[in-house]
């Protein structure tokens, strides 16, 4: 499995990378960047840093520092850290990993390189992936599967993170994330509804740290801050490994339950930044969604599987 | 228990007015219409012929015909028939049982004349309740608590039924909506989220008919319409309760699980009509919710139990 991998480091996307770089089944082509849970010069420098520490030979790319609607949003320190990675004292990077060019055409021409077998793994704002469709439309259909962490349904009560109604990921680029459901591209949303299935707690993160080597000591490390803000902010006892769990779904869709219909997202007023389904199975139904190409949400995940098979995996 | 009933009968609507007239612990103090399940003069008809049919003395009141926000809904004829009963052949009614106030101006008298002693069991659009606070806010204090069918958020994937996001006795008036989950007085929303674990299917509504009397024969000869609407649009097998429910709360809190926080109401844009909660349990948080008082949402119910609760009551 050929994957792009795009994130914001960030802890969780940290994890996922880890993750996906142990996987056997799956061929890294890049890391593209955004901003999002820290400034694009921060989120590429972690890109850099975690690929230099894991032992990756797929380029980083550097995407977008604006979002889409060029509202600027504020840089969540309090759940990563200054640093976007916990605050764990990153050494100076070696950028000759830097690919030079942007993102969004990084994304393009690696998709055409590989017509048909390519998955994206987009686990923040959706800034480089609707760069991409606007400069070339045609790439949606040479696409494999997009699956990103982002959004959230209202299963189990779970409708946002940063507002009541929307989750940080959509909630950063609101314009973006619409763009990339409107695509003809097979989208699966692995959102809110599922990733807070997937809680490492103390115990977890001890182990992780006593049995993983370096990296899971790294990982246990830049924990500690993330951990902070769940316990005080959301009565957590642990972390929420939310971007690991897009990971997951590449490898096995079966342990995920889900729901298909058009996905739109709410762009304005105190919805903004909300995902909406209109469930397939919906007669009938309104133009805003039924024009839309239908995309795949997840409404139930075994947990304790992914968390066995994420330490099983990193540990390996 | 002292209960005003706002309503626009409307098929469950009827359910739920032949369900709580027939409950000893309830007085029924009055029935106020608004427009919604079809226009106000046929829904305060409606009423008033219920009110006959059913052998009730309290009074009908009628009251808006038209939403807050000025913004004229199609009348839903597709769930509720031309006539807002399922196209029954409504006979001419005795108009001798109607209150000459509006109903806002009823519901404020009423709540003034029995101060901490009302509960509001409204299960249409919310303009009524709206328009009574507008006029004497000072009666939310007053109120021992209103219990709305209505909104929807997300619990199951039961997200909307107007739209992907809007349940419709709030997207029928959601300017309404919004004010009456910022008033002070405690409300309890019985939404989709649990109104669609109450199916009254083909067998369940042949039993009313055959074991019910004439109600029985009536409720069910009504849900043959609105049957045909769940059974083309939504793939049920059968009717919703959605309204009876709303009683069932009245007197059965137990059979119900909730979550608490205030609720905001989306009132423009393409989630209008979307009802949301922020959970109390959510440190900091979003000033439009955090400055509003905080409410209670039903998440989960005990179908059964509600099914065989109200078959013996309108058969006693």
């Amino acid at each position: 499995m050929k994957v792009i991998f795009d994130t914001d480091p960030g802890i969780d996307d940290a994890m996922a990378l880890l993750y996906l770089s142990k996987l056997p089944e799956i061929e890294l082509l890049g890391i593209t960047t955004v901003v999002g849970n820290a400034s694009i010069e921060k989120t590429t420098r972690n890109a850099l840093y975690l690929r230099q520490r894991f032992g990756i030979s797929a380029p980083v790319v550097q995407g977008a520092g604006e979002t889409l609607d060029g509202v600027k949003k504020q840089e969540p320190a309090i759940v990563h850290g200054d640093d976007g990675l916990g605050n764990i004292d990153i050494p100076e990077v070696d950028r000759s990993g830097l690919d030079r060019r942007v993102a969004s055409q990084f994304i393009i021409d690696t998709i055409k390189a590989n017509r048909g077998e390519v998955t994206i793994i987009a686990v923040g704002r959706m800034t480089n992936l609707a760069l991409a469709l606007r400069a070339e439309p045609g790439i949606a259909k040479q696409v494999k599967q997009v699956i990103i962490m982002g959004g959230a349904f209202g299963y189990k009560g779970r409708s946002g993170n940063v507002t009541p109604l929307a989750e940080a990921n959509i909630h950063g680029d609101p314009v973006a994330a619409d763009e990339m459901f409107a695509a003809e591209w097979p989208v699966v949303v692995v959102g809110l509804d599922v990733t807070h299935d997937i809680v490492l707690d103390t115990d977890y993160l001890a182990a992780l740290s006593r049995d993983v080597g370096a990296n899971g000591e790294l990982l246990a490390k830049m924990s500690e801050h993330y951990a902070q803000f769940y316990n005080n902010i959301m009565g957590i006892n642990g972390v929420v490994g939310h971007d690991l769990l897009a990971v997951t779904y590449a490898l096995h869709p079966e342990w995920f339950e889900t729901r298909r219909g058009p996905i739109v997202t709410i762009t304005e007023g105190l919805a903004t930044g909300q995902t909406a389904q209109m469930p397939e199975t919906r007669k009938g139904g309104d133009p805003a969604w039924s024009s839309r190409p239908v995309q795949t949400i997840c409404t139930e995940v075994d947990g304790p599987k992914v968390l066995e098979h994420f330490r099983a995996t990193v540990a390996g």
